[in-house]
């Protein structure tokens, strides 16, 4: 069934502070001083990094059973290259991410075979690594002054 | 100059909880009851759908006295629609967000023409909005048994 998740994000007075959550969270975000920031919180690249792990984590706790692998830790490393000369319009990257590699780490008794055949359906079923892998229809639903 | 940022996530014993972080920041998503989890922090979608909101803010403050324009406050509110059957394979949907709506919110003095042109600038330089609409290359750079 169809579901709306929903969010917000508002600027906070200090530099480039952003609080943003949903529901009863929240989170801060801010960029490091070399980027123009007071370095608060982690960057909202860092913060899609830690969303992708996070997802192949869930999806690894939720399916392990039905895929019939059993581990007892797993823990998903990430890094991604970005150029900020793009946003900052120095270069002509792109502003985003040119690429993400992740590894996953099992504390387990299974066989590597194995193990990387669950990493794999791990990645196949996460929903943020979809986002990123095939693209999001992003749609500005208006611009309000108040 | 291409930056590289990292990022990990450990699956906590408790449920599908997952404490992420990067640098010396950290925070802890999870599923809500009905997706399988114990709602203790939101989920990955929705920390996708913050860091994209905040990511536009931080766009917003860094290039506003650039662009001329002049705001006293701004936030955004997104919502994002995704049919959790797809991940549970109870539907042949995409894993991830199927579209997601964002409304950029301005306590400003500057004209509605003003204020959408500086928020379609808002959206064209975001690294996380690059990074939704247009796909990011995911390597899965290694499986490691502990």
């Amino acid at each position: 069934m169809l579901t709306t998740f929903k969010a917000s994000a508002k600027k906070l007075p200090e530099g480039l502070q952003v609080n943003c959550g949903t529901r009863k969270f929240s989170f801060l975000l801010d960029e490091p001083e070399e980027l123009g920031g007071t370095d608060a919180g982690m960057n909202p690249v860092e913060a899609v990094l830690c969303a992708f792990g996070a997802c192949q984590s869930i999806v690894a706790a939720a399916f392990a059973q039905a895929q019939d692998f059993h581990f007892e830790e797993v823990h998903v490393e990430l890094e991604g290259d970005l150029d900020p000369d793009g946003f900052m319009g120095l270069a002509d990257v792109r502003n985003g991410f040119q690429e993400i590699r992740y590894k996953v780490h099992f504390k387990t008794q299974e066989s590597q075979e194995k193990a990387e055949a669950f990493a794999a359906f791990m990645a196949a079923h996460c929903p943020v690594g979809d986002c990123l892998e095939n693209g999001v229809k992003l749609i500005n639903a208006g611009v309000v002054r108040e």
